[in-house]
Parts: structure tokens; C-alpha cells; sequence
């Protein structure tokens, strides 16, 4: 994005340029969101830190509720891409899973996401919008752990397990915005990846 | 404490009015932090609310930051006494004391909390209270639990299951901020309960 936003402006289409932009905005509000909180986010700081004017934000993203709501959906569907995707089946597929799942609610995203949630608690406009986003983008987050541990969901339990998954990390990620116990995490993912691999229900023959 | 508040106060000794006081800023600040988030909650709404004169919550709670962890810690130690307390050995033991932490972790103290947290993630000074705090309380919460389980935290993998039974219910309470699906949770702790017996290691010859 960096290289993208140094290159000369004319060589550059207009539409790629406004998807950097767009980019740069987003990712700037992550930042700021982790930085500064939801108090302390504004889309004039946000613009300044993305190095985009004000009135090319306002195009975009008119206001801070648009603003969030498109940074934390637009990162998290990236980030579960990049990190789910790249688990193989294997020895260790499981632990492998779990990995990249608590990197996921682990990192920064997570924490802007959290300042969103939190926010939308007491916004009734904002919390209808962080609803609708969270059913779409925890329906991905459980289809791609799904997929990543190579297992049929219609087996009995298995969904249950996978949804205890995917709420046992996000109340690691939580535990994490106060202090970062990387030590304690492993311990409990090391027993968490036993435990799925013992009560998981895979089809016959395949192996995690 | 609504009944304390109606005797007249002359037949009540200075100490046990004193205790009622204290007791009802630390209940009405729990509510404010639920009903108002972290930002529309000040010393002001609180002393009204609790129906305390000024002078008088400032005595027993200099700042918002006192208050709050006063109120997070002694509402969250004196519920954990209630619930966690009540479950008995016998059949269902282990779903009971998933129930009782589920209630503890989705109700208005894990919001207050919540608030607590995500308010002290960009504040140093509070920060520091908060940790120290969660240190104590999470311990206090991780004893219960082993006790409540009547299982030997010594035994392999014990504590580690322990433990991600309590961040697994953090997570569910993060999930219920946003939208209580209660028929959701249930289901995730009928098959966590069914995980835990078949896993946790207990003494010979005891049964859940």
C-alpha cells in the first residue's frame, strides 16, 4: 500500500487509487481504534493518519459508524483468509487450527472490534449495523474453522464444539487486551487441541 | 438494602447505614455502567441513582475509577459466593456448574466489567488497577470452580481444562453483550459438560 501511495498519481488509474485509499482508511481505523479507543477515534484523525483529505473520507466513509463498521468487517474477512486458509491436514492440523485462530482474536483486529462491540452496547443505530455484521462475519469464522479441521459438520457435536471453539478464543482474545499471557494461551490450546481431537467425530479412515 | 433504606434512620447504628450506603453506590454503579457504558457514567448519576448525597460518596469513593473497581469487585466476588457456592455433588454436577458460571459471565456484573475492561485498555492508571484486580478475582473464580467440579487441580490437564472452561464462558458473555441466543449457549454447554466428564481426571471411585 506504501509503494501503491508513492507512485506517481497519474500513472496510476483512479480506481486503484480510490481502492488504496479505501484501504489506507480502513487499516488507519483499526489503528486508531486500538491506539485511541472509541472515544478517542474521529475520522479527521483517522484521514491524517491514512493520508487521505477529508473530503475523499467523507466520499468513502461519511460517517465514524460507516468508518468502523467497514475497517473491522473489510480486516477480519482478510485476516481469516490469510490464516485459516494456510492450515493443511496433517499431524498437528488441529493445534495448527487453534494457532491461527488465537492470533486472529489475539491481535489488533480483535481489540477494534472489541472497542466496536462495546460501543454498539449503548448505540442503539450502531448496534443494530454490529449485529448483522457479526452474524455474517462469525457464519465465516465457523465455516472456515470448519473447513480448516477437516471435519463433517453434520456429525453429532461436532458444531457445538466448534462454536465452544470459536467462544473459548474469543474469551482468550478478551483476556488479552489486559495482559498478554502467551504462556497460559499455549497450556490451554495444547489441552483444547486434545480434547477436539479426542471428541471430534471425523470420518472414518481420515485422521486430524 | 431497599428495606435498610426506609427504617428510620435514627434506629440504625452509624456503622451498619454506613455499610448500606456503601452497598447501594457500588449496586447503582453496576447498573449505570450497564444501562450507560463507561462514558455515561459519572460519580453525579451514581450518587443519584443510589440515592446518597455527594458528600457522602465522595467520602466513601473519591474518584469514578475507585468506585467502579470497588463496585466490579464486590459485586463479582459476593455473586460467585451465591452461585458457584450452590452447586452440590451428584448427578449433573458438572452441567450445574456450567450453568452457574454461564449466569454469572452473561449477566450485568460481566457487562459492568466489560466496561471496566475496555475503559482501562487505553487508560495507564487504570490499567494497572485492573489487572491487579482481574488477577485476583479470575483466582478467586478459578478456585471455585475446581471446588464446585469437586475435581484435584494436580491431576494432568485439570487446570488447563479449568481454565479454558472459564475463558470459554468469558467468551460466551462477550457473545451475549451484542445478542442473548441463551437456546445457542445451552446447546455449546451440554456438549462442554459431556467434554468435561469424559476428560477431567478424578479420583477413584468419584463420580461427577
Amino acid at each position: 500500500m506504501t509503494t501503491s501511495a508513492r507512485r506517481a498519481p497519474a500513472r496510476v488509474p483512479q480506481e486503484e487509487r480510490s481502492r488504496a485509499m479505501r484501504s489506507r482508511l480502513l487499516v488507519a481505523t483499526v489503528e486508531c481504534l486500538v491506539e485511541h479507543g472509541w472515544a478517542g477515534t474521529s475520522t479527521t484523525l483517522v484521514s491524517q493518519r491514512a493520508g487521505v483529505s477529508r473530503g475523499a473520507q467523507l466520499h468513502h466513509f461519511p460517517t465514524k459508524n460507516d468508518l468502523v463498521l467497514a475497517a473491522v468487517e473489510h480486516v477480519t474477512l482478510a485476516r481469516e483468509d490469510d490464516l485459516v486458509g494456510l492450515v493443511r491436514a496433517g499431524a498437528g492440523r488441529t493445534r495448527a487450527v487453534l494457532a491461527a485462530l488465537a492470533e486472529l482474536y489475539t491481535g489488533p483486529l480483535f481489540t477494534a472490534a472489541l472497542e466496536l462491540w462495546v460501543a454498539a452496547r449503548t448505540d442503539p443505530a450502531l448496534h443494530e449495523a454490529v449485529v448483522e455484521l457479526e452474524a455474517r462475519v462469525g457464519r465465516d469464522a465457523h465455516r472456515r474453522t470448519v473447513e480448516a479441521l477437516g471435519i463433517d459438520e453434520a456429525a453429532p457435536g461436532n458444531r457445538e464444539l466448534v462454536q465452544a471453539t470459536l467462544d473459548l478464543v474469543r474469551g482468550l482474545g478478551l483476556a488479552t487486551t489486559l495482559t498478554d499471557d502467551a504462556g497460559r494461551r499455549a497450556h490451554i490450546l495444547d489441552r483444547w487441541a486434545a480434547v477436539l481431537d479426542a471428541e471430534l467425530v471425523r470420518p472414518e479412515g481420515v485422521l486430524p
